[in-house]
Parts: C-alpha cells; structure tokens; sequence
C-alpha cells in the first residue's frame, strides 16, 4: 500500500490504474457463451440439463429441477435460529428503505382539453442469479429480492447452481424465502441466464435478470440485454475514506480491510489531510493483517490497488472523491454531513465514525448493490425503479386537437413524413 | 396486409413474426466499429478528423470542428419563422410534461439514532447524437434534450455528422438551440460515439449517450457501454390500434399509415372487434396509399409487418395488446380510459379518436423516444430519471451501531467475511 502526496500528477495515475481493472479482453469466452445462449434458445431444457451435467456434476429432471417446499424447511434446519432472526431483521430494514423510493402514477387534466400522465407499473416477473459455492452470500439475495418485492413484481424466479447432490446453498435459500422468491431453479452460469432471458419447458422467461455472478454469467447477461432488461455489470469493490485529523485511525484501517478482503481486485484507499492519521492506518493495516483469515488476499489487493493519500486541505479530498465516484465513500471528518452535500458521485456515503461499511452491507437498509468502477457518474445503487416501467398516457380532445392541428402537420411535413401530417388532417378536413 | 382472425395461433406468430424483426446477425460490424472505437481512444482527434474525412468526405481542424454561434444564427434564417415557432411550443409542452417526472432527495432520521436518505443528482455531462441527412429529425432532438435539461444537467453535447461543406442541417441547429445544448460537434458515426464515450482533445468525456443512430452508431453505443451509460438501442417503430365498433376506420386507416411510412421494417397492427370496421380500414388504406409521398416505403412494411386482426371480444384485444407490447398504443373504443387500465405493456397510450399518434411525435409533450420490439415490458419512455443518478446517505450514531453489532458481526462471520465482522467490532472492543 503506497502513501502518497495527493496532486495532479497522483490522481490521474490513480484513475487510470482504477480503470486498468477494467481492461481484461473476454473475447476469448464470448463465443462458449454465445453457444450456450443459442443451444438454449433451440433446445431448451435438454440443453440446460445437460449443461448442469457437464458443469455442476449434476444429473437434473424436469422434476427435480425446482427446489421444492421440504428443501426450503430443511434449508432452515440447517441455519443456525440466530442466523435466520438476523436475516429477518435485516430484510425488514431492506424493505422500510425501499418502500420509500415508491412511486405513484399520475394523470393530469388541462384546460385545454388535453389529458396527459405517467403509469408506473412493475415489470411482471424479474429473475435473480445467485452464485453457488463461496460466492453464494444471502445478504446478495436479499438486496436484490427485496427492492423487486417492494415494485410489487409478481413473480420472482431465482436461479443458482446446484452442488454434485443436487443440494442448494442453505443460506441462499432461506435468504429467498424470507425476502420473498416465489420459486428456485438449481440451474446456474451462462445457461440459466439464457434459460430466463429466452424461457424454456422448465423456466419461465423473466422480463430483468439482476443479480452477481462469474465471467460467463456477466457475459451471457450482457449478450442477453435487449431481450431483457439487466442490472449493471458489477466490477471489482470498492471504498474510499476521506479522513481529517479527527478519525481514529483504527476504524479507518479496519474498514479498509474489509472491503479489500473481497477479492484480489478490490480497491480500498484513504486520503487524509493529517499525516499522522496516514502514518497510523497503515500501522494499524499491519496489526490487523495478522490476524485476519483473508490476510493473503487483502496483501495483494492493497499492493495492487490499495492507497494513502495525504491531502493539502478539504477541497482536494473532495474533488478527488467525486473524480474517483467510488462505490462506497466514508466520510469521516468534523463535520461529515456538510462535507457530503459536496460529494457529487458516490453510490453509497457513510457518515461518521460509526457507520462502517458493513453496516451497509447488511444492516442499514439501502440496497449493496451499488455503482463501482467510477460508474456513480451515470449509475444508481440497486433500487425499486429497476423493477417498474412507465407508460406515458395522452388523450385530446376534438376542440384540444382542432387549436393545434395546423402545428403538428407543419412539424410533419418539415420532417418529410406526409403520412404523419395526414392522420391529423384527416380529422379536420 | 393480411387480414386474420385473432387466435392462440396467429397472436404466436405475429410476436414471432415482430420478434423476426430483431434477428439480423450484426457481427460483420463489429470488427469495424471496435477498431474505430480503438483508434478513437488511442489517437482522438487525429483519428477523428480522419474518419470525418473518410467517411463525411469533409475536412475539420480543432479550430472547425465546433459550431459556432454565427453558424447557430445562419440555421435560424435558414428556416420559417412558423417552424421555429412551432418548435418553441413543443419544446415547451415536453418540458412541462417532464417537469412532473423530477424527484427529490430526501433524508430521514429515525428514533433509534439512525439517518438514512436518497440524494437524486443529475449527471454532469450528457452527449445526444443525432444523424445527418434524411434521419436529421428536429422532434427528436427536442425529445433526448429536453428532459436532460429539467433534469438540470450542466453541459449538453451533441455530435452530428456535417455535409461535405462543413455545414449540420439547419433544423438540428435550430432545435438543439431551443432545447438547450450547450456545445455542438460536427462529427457523426461510430467515431462520435467512441469520442463522447472517451473524451478527445475536442469532446468531452460524456457521462451519457442517447440519440439514434444507423447500424455503425448502436453497436458502438452498445461496445461502449459501461464506459458511459446509454439509452435503449430503438428498433423499428411500431404502432398497435385497438377498435371497437364505435371507430372510425378513416382515422384509424390514416394512424397506422404514419408509423409504416418510418421505414419498410415498421410495423403497424390493427385488432378490432368489428369486421366492418377491419373492412373499411383496408379500404381506407388503400385510397390513402394513391395520395401519400412514402407510399412505397408503406406497402412494404404493411405487407410484412402490417396486419388486422378481428378479435372475438374485448377481453382478446386486450390480452394481445399486453402480450405485443407496443411502442404506440391508440385504443380507440367507447371507454378508452376503462380500457386503458388494463393495459398492462405500451411505450405510450393514446386515448380516444382525436389521440392520433403524430399528436405525441411532435407536441403533447409526452416523451417520443419509447420503447420498441415488445420491451416495453420492462423499459421506459426517455425520461428525467435517466438524466438523474442516486446515492444512498447512511448515518449511524455509536448508540445506534452499539444496539445492533452483533447482528452485523454474527451476518458477516456467516459469509465467511471476517474482515467485514472485525470492522464493526473493533468499534465496540
């Protein structure tokens, strides 16, 4: 982990080594994904069963290939009861933060005699993918369940890998039962993405695919976009704390850590304006790193994409957060909310010595799901709109219509569309 | 245009017939547009102006390359002071309209010693693209601006490709003024794309693409995507009418012409309960056909893609209509607005016979960019969200974080996170 001074020069190589994550050529996978999308598409379950045979080891019928009821009870019995009560809550919290984000319909009369208004409706049926193996975290399935629920989406198909038994992640499970699935497919990669984008005997065509996953699971959801709406293709994680003298080091460097334990490619980087705060975090980094399980891969996450920053004043720290528009930004300063109203890109602001990252996580309510990769420029977190469509709705009047025609045909005739300017002269000729 | 009896039969394959539209294999392109987009970001303007030479056959310095105001006043004249009026008053209804659709932040704090909130910002930097030539449509350039500009977006780019001497149609110009662009760019194609997905000497680096675009332009804004946020890549337009006996079958005849003239793949569908009324619209048709300056471009899309159907009842009408997901909708029946609220899939719905569909191209404000190919099932019309980007607030005091660490610490150890446990519990040690 480098400590540097932060100036021009600096920044840009740090955005531009941020980015560097980025430029990994998959060409090489796009035709094996392709193939799997057209296999799919032609043979459906056939195909998506032996797929599961090649890749998961396991052998699936159309009759075993939806987890049943008595899975889901036995999934519970494999939990812990204070596991299950903190996923509950956790749910709950989920559910209070995005119900505020509802919308209402609209419809509006004008004097004129014109109706104008915007339905807002939810999509009819989103499909979630969960990662098998380690990767399988029920935290991921309720950020992405429950804001779908909350839109009010009929149906909620969930797909993830089965193990060589035909067994489903227990927690992954139960995760979806409390958040609210309706049904759970044991089907996983690039095969069940095509599966809900395309429908096939077993699986029901999905209108959005959200949700993590590998390579070819990122591959077949971008392939697949345009059939049906998808989330954004999640990077590597991200945090970035901007830090006054007034922090203590010690939760600073923890909450580095925890998020550069995510992968090798995971990004964590402090600026401060006080030297001794740098000095100290990277000490207590050191300290920390003996003890933690996931030493060796925070190691190479911190050499790789791990900085310290020293800022000369507020201002700078400010505008580098908003150049870097991390996926998760905390603030911890004097006076952390006025510093936020300057924070332009961030997909998730902590605030304070006391709200660490992973309460985000899992706890607070706002959705995990967010913006990496400086995508917070253009890109939200995870949230209810991504499970609603509008429809815009417009009715004249004769009188409305007859004060305007003379316009719109004018508008259509300078754009050379004559059958455009027709269907309003019609009605006054 | 046939004529059908609407059943389980023919409703399959007319959305395998309107699906048909979509299959093209584009991968000749591919390799085109990559390479451009790659000489983009390597060499900018030099390879820029190249292209514009190639392909524009029109030369541009960085001197040349950005409309100025004297070329921004020459358009002005260029038009009839009726037209510039009637764009004034379009541009005014669209922003009426989307001034309804702006949202604000909002933040709350909670008795447990929690604030959670939603800051809505608008991104800083958007880039619209419009086509040069025929395609240059001045409506169009109102509909992607406009709610850029409620949305209170800073800067607003456009990058139109120029004639051999230099000059953008005027109307464009003309438009782009009225609606609020900031800058424009004589550069069209691909290389426009990858300029404002990038940044060049001249461009900017855009947060943002919209705007139509040929085969070259989609697929660049698709191989860019990531880098900057896009809109929906718009297939051929479509129009779906549903009658009841109370129609008339000359406005409805004139309706679905005006979206079979945009080109040979549009396709225009009528489902009525009434045979007299499917009669008489074919005859309607046919005399409107005599008359009307794209004639050919119509018959060609009306023998492919243009069909009525009778429906044994209501009911059937509207399970179709769900079921083909419109980008345009006119539901012309004896209860439009009871009908329409059963509607569950359309871009836009147009209510009544004065609603003809041009209404809403040019004028009511509505927005005209919507979603075609049957994705109105999960996409939107343009709208100020996609102008807007969120960020969470989360805020926890020490009481707050105390009453429920060991819930976040218990969660985290359960994915195997242990770096995400110890950085709430170092907080409590």
């Amino acid at each position: 982990m480098q400590t540097l001074r932060l100036n021009t020069e600096t920044k840009k190589e740090l955005l531009g080594n941020l980015l560097g994550r980025n430029t990994g050529s998959y060409s090489e996978y796009e035709k094996t994904v392709n193939d799997i999308i057209d296999n799919i598409r032609a043979n459906g379950d056939s195909a998506l069963f032996d797929y599961t045979l090649k890749f998961d080891k396991c052998s699936l019928t159309k009759d075993t290939v939806k987890v049943t009821r008595s899975e889901i009870e036995e999934a519970y019995k494999e939990l812990s009861p204070e596991f299950i009560e903190v996923m509950k809550k956790s749910a709950e919290n989920i559910r209070v933060f995005h119900e505020k984000q509802k919308r209402n319909s609209w419809i509006e009369t004008n004097e004129n005699g014109s109706i104008l208004g915007q339905r807002i409706l939810p999509i009819e049926i989103s499909g979630i993918y969960v990662p098998g193996g380690k990767a399988a975290y029920p935290s991921s399935v309720l950020m992405n369940v429950v804001p779908a629920k909350v839109a009010c989406v009929e149906r909620i198909v969930m797909c993830t890998p089965p193990s060589k038994d035909g067994k489903v992640n227990a927690g992954t499970l139960v995760a979806a039962d409390i958040a609210g699935v309706t049904e759970v497919y044991k089907v996983g990669g690039a095969q069940a993405i095509a599966a809900m984008a395309f429908g096939t005997e077993s699986i029901p065509k999905v209108d959005k695919i959200t949700g993590p996953g590998n390579i070819f699971v990122a591959l077949a959801k971008k392939a697949c976009f345009g059939y049906v709406s998808i989330d954004s293709i999640a990077g590597p994680s991200e945090i970035l704390v901007i830090a006054d003298e007034t922090a203590n080091p010690r939760y600073v460097a923890a909450d580095l850590l925890s998020q550069a334990e995510h992968d090798e490619l995971a990004s964590a980087i402090l600026i401060t304006t006080s030297e001794e705060v740098a000095k100290k975090v990277k000490e207590e980094i050191e300290g920390f790193l003996k003890t933690l399980s996931r030493a060796d891969i925070i190691r190479k996450s911190l050499d790789n994409y791990g900085y310290i920053f020293i800022a000369d004043n507020m201002q700078d720290m400010i505008d580098a957060a908003n150049a870097i528009a991390s996926e998760h930004l905390e603030i911890i300063t004097k006076n952390p909310f006025e510093t936020m109203t300057k924070i332009k890109n961030a997909g998730a602001i902590f605030l304070g010595e006391y709200s660490s990252e992973p309460l985000g996580d899992y706890y607070a309510g706002p959705n995990h799901i967010l913006p990496t990769n400086r995508t917070a420029r253009f890109f939200s977190p995870l949230n209810v709109d991504d499970f609603l469509k509008k429809t815009s709705i417009i009715s004249y009047s004769e009188d409305a219509l007859r004060k305007v025609h003379n316009d719109i045909e004018l508008f259509a005739k300078e754009e050379g569309l004559t059958a455009h300017a027709n269907s309003i002269a019609v009605r006054f000729e």
